[in-house]
């Protein structure tokens, strides 16, 4: 059985990632990462979730990036409501984290070495996305090139594959696929800012792309929504 | 006055690559990673270091690479003790730390881009150096290429430049031009498994490179060795 590294937040996307690393034969190493995130009771979800799919072992890794700011993730600025979708595509928002994905890839390649496993995926898309520059394909390509230098398995020719399953997926595809691999989307969470029990705010960026991607995929959004007008 | 971010590990490459970005006129941000490593007491050094060349500020990053293991300096695997050069150049030594540059050089870049800086510097060295994939020029490339495809500030322009003033000098030349810039190496730290109030064992490759580098520079190295014959 091949080991793979599987990047797991705790979100719609990387449930669906790992449901497909494990459809596909791969033994699971998840990894997950307390960043100092606004919505840190993610990590709960990512913990049910990776319990659900029978992961070989789930990590948490812990790092501050509230020590830089720079983010409505991880500083005190507000994230964004109600934005259209027409203005999500116009500009790279505030909820953009400078380098979390290469940081949190660092860590699955830095992971994946040890265990002598070639295979890292994550749920990284680019077709219904907040405009971050880390989920496109190029930025994928490079990081893959970038981590065959870097490694010792790399260089001695055990190539490193980053695997990206729903780059090129519409959100109702995803759940769509998700569904038929018997994701329970009541597992993840998806909201920037919900509330500490985990209540989706329906309101944000990230609760707006799942809705209309629930919605589109003629799927029940299963998630426990604060606002009743999300909900409905 | 540009904004560099530096990585500064404590060690003789590290000091004397930010005593070069001061040269070069750069506002200094010293970032330094505790990773539990084996000679965490480098983070002393690297504290003293910043503060002798007045970087206006220095963070520490924490994580846990001892979570994976892997290599000798975060798990329990002996590190290497009078190893002939020869022998340095034929194989990657445990020492090696999976993925460890591309974490460090990743929060860089995260660090980078909050603080509106293009300009990160890394000690790297490809001459005298024991081996590692991450130091070689062509996996530095790789990084910023990437980077310039994972952040906001490389997609809008603001081009990333990783800096490796040190990657094509000679041990015994890094020593001379720092020597020159008025690093003290006594607030240096280079060996792998000091003592725990920094005393260097003298017999680790990284120790053997630096006495080595000394004695071809013709300076006196000032580091406090624990072996009588390493301090000759």
């Amino acid at each position: 059985m091949r080991k793979a590294v599987v990047l797991l937040s705790g979100g719609l996307n990387s449930a669906t990632t790992l449901a497909i690393a494990r459809r596909d034969g791969f033994e699971v190493f998840a990894l997950t990462a307390n960043y100092g995130q606004r919505h840190q009771v993610e990590i709960e979800f990512a913990r049910q979730i990776a319990e659900q799919f029978g992961v070989r072992k789930h990590s948490i890794v812990e790092f501050n990036l509230k020590q830089f700011g720079g983010s409505a993730l991880t500083a005190d600025i507000d994230v964004p409501k109600n934005r259209s979708l027409t203005k999500m595509e116009q500009e790279i928002p505030v909820t953009y984290v400078p380098a979390r994905n290469t940081i949190l890839l660092s860590f699955a390649i830095a992971w994946a070495e040890v265990l002598g496993s070639a295979d890292i995926f994550t749920g990284v898309n680019a077709v219904d996305y907040s405009g971050y520059p880390d989920c496109r394909p190029e930025y994928i390509a490079a990081f893959e090139t970038m981590a065959n230098l870097a490694t010792k398995a790399g260089v001695e020719g055990n190539k490193l594959t980053i695997h990206t399953p729903l780059i090129n997926l519409t959100k109702a595809d995803i759940i769509k696929l998700g569904t038929e691999l018997g994701v329970d989307y009541s597992l993840t969470l998806t909201c920037y800012e919900p509330s500490t029990s985990g209540a989706a705010c329906g309101e944000c960026d990230s609760c707006i792309l799942r809705l209309k991607g629930f919605s589109e995929a003629g799927v029940k959004d299963p998630t426990n929504y604060q606002s009743q007008a999300a909900a409905m």
